[in-house]
């Protein structure tokens, strides 16, 4: 096949990879296409939980066709025996003559045994192709492996001048619906969505996926020193149906939510509130590789300075509030533009009358 | 000649005539294009300071070919004696078959006159091609004619969370060189530039047009109720190279500026601060028709509030300040979201790492 056929192929598994985003972990998103004599023979990506994993899937679907294909999946098939038989395994029963893999898989029961394996077996196998997207969707997945911490996103959403609410207190809407379906969309497509203390006092948010005709949903997360919240609120109220953690400092008292079903994650403390890298060790240790962060201003500030944001989305409204209204980011204490956070810029686009901006963390 | 054959046709005249804005005030910036036989042969703009018109140009460099021909003409001709003998009369004796308007002259020197005078000398006239784009390009001329104030585009340009300066005030530079270069490009584009004491204080710009190989420089105003700055900032110092006007409340002093060449132009107060509307009108009654304002915080504020802010151009960078930071508007007393002024989206890119999203006023 020509590399342009193998790109082709690979964007395939790469489109197919992402309708696993948010529900999957504590596995990656992974997709595979099966492709025999030109056609596709099987098509698949991770399951919801994270098994079966693409690769069983599209066997399954393939049959006797995978005899002699080409497999291309999105990362390095596993070689371990966990809850499901190693993929790799699986490839080389099947037949296939050629696998085709995107990005490696660092974790320590993978990292390159999964090649290996197959290589040892007679299977050709070429790296890379897609690497680039690759290394974009799987980040969630690399940074928990490799750093023990989540890929965090940070939403924002404001007026043009960068406030959320008026002085008052007046929040809803600022954005339009479209920009508010995309962020539907967005928590959709993250493991976890995380909010301070303020924001539920202030906006009793569900954090739910709404509109959409998605069903499945992330985990809401709290982040609260003390959780002096009443549990009347939305998120405890609904803590049975839909799962809440609450990362939470030493001495919070949390039976009430607890009763609700909230589930307990304490964290160590850093300058008197909960340390962001806590919150960041505490999740990765529960699975989560993406959290989708709705502020507000302080948790936002906190995260930022801790250096724990890789993406920041912001939403930004055709409306000026002015000085007094709720600035986007509590103080961060920056006094040098040199020590203020700089990140690349990934994308930019309307979204209704609002614009989306999408910021990446630039290289440091 | 075809719908389609104007509307191109007008497009290159609307082209030409953009070409003049910031130059030609108090007149308008107006494109022309002479067609003969589907073939250009004038094409002009109105020049520097506004005459000859651009149909004169257009007239002389056509010649004789003119007769017979159709002219594309972005607003309504004159058919006033002014400084230069009225366009209207000048077409009929040059001979063309057919003029297409893009624009009506509200003037009331003008006023449909322009069109009637060529109608009854038997020439064919259609008037609306490139309506759109027309009452866009002129919108400053159309506003100080018949609301008697220029069109004001408020230049916001900070972090993503909408700071322009760090608490110790810190703003070099937050956007990058493309972004910086672009408002040099929107400077050349306007008539005036505006900003208020603050921002002289602070910043000590010359708010020139620089780097970009253009000489012509839009006029320099400074609001300031007492005008207590010294005349040793750099405004003062080169206000007889490139003019610098101050609008100013009536018990200022500025005797210190206006012996280093800065105009005096004393306007009402209300709330104790100089009056927008007041600015607004001595502007337009100087024969200014499009101003820049590029802040500080206070002023851009009272003209938000003010309702005299037509376009907002904002400039964001992929840094974050937090809420120490200055923002880009100062209190604008708004508790509802109702009353926050509304603007829509006109359009939005990247520019080098930031974003350039510009925001059109709402018709309410």
């Amino acid at each position: 096949m020509t590399p342009e056929t193998d790109e082709r192929f690979m964007a395939v598994a790469l489109m197919l990879g992402r309708r696993g985003m948010g529900r999957v972990w504590p596995n990656p998103a992974v997709g595979c296409v099966i492709v025999k004599d030109g056609q596709i023979v099987g098509r698949a990506w991770t399951a919801d939980g994270g098994r079966p994993h693409a690769e069983a899937l599209a066997l399954a679907q393939a049959g006797d066709a995978a005899h002699g294909a080409t497999v291309y999946v999105t990362l390095e098939p596993c070689a371990h025996h966990g809850k499901t038989p190693p993929c790799a395994h699986a490839l080389v029963k099947a037949g296939v003559q050629r696998v085709v893999v995107a990005a490696d898989d660092p974790d320590e029961r993978v990292d390159g045994r999964g090649i290996a394996a197959l290589r040892d077996a007679g299977v050709q196998v070429d790296c890379g192709v897609g690497h680039k997207e690759a290394a974009r969707d799987h980040a969630g997945f690399l940074s928990r492996i490799t750093q023990r911490r989540p890929f965090v996103t940070l939403k924002l959403a404001g007026t043009l001048d960068g406030r959320i609410a008026t002085a008052t207190g007046e929040s809803r809407w600022i954005t339009g619906p479209d920009a508010r379906r995309m962020v539907h969309m967005m928590r959709a497509r993250h493991d976890a969505v995380m909010v301070g203390a303020g924001t539920v006092r202030a906006d009793n948010p569900s954090l739910t996926v709404r509109g959409l005709g998605i069903a499945h949903q992330p985990v809401r997360v709290v982040v609260s020193r003390a959780m002096k919240i009443p549990a009347t609120h939305q998120l405890a109220q609904t803590a049975h149906a839909t799962p809440v953690w609450l990362c939470h400092g030493p001495d919070a008292d949390v039976a009430a939510w607890a009763a609700k079903g909230a589930v307990s994650l304490p964290c160590a403390l850093a300058a008197n509130q909960v340390d962001p890298h806590a919150v960041m060790t505490t999740l990765a240790e529960q699975g989560i590789s993406r959290v989708f962060c709705e502020g507000g201003g302080m948790l936002a500030a906190s995260f930022l300075n801790a250096g724990l944001v890789d993406q920041i989305v912001v939403f930004s409204a055709g409306a000026a509030i002015g000085a007094e209204g709720t600035p986007m980011l509590a103080a961060m204490g920056i006094d040098r533009l040199t020590d203020a956070p700089r990140f690349r810029l990934e994308s930019v686009r309307p979204v209704g009358n609002d614009i989306c901006h999408i910021w990446t963390k630039s290289r440091s």
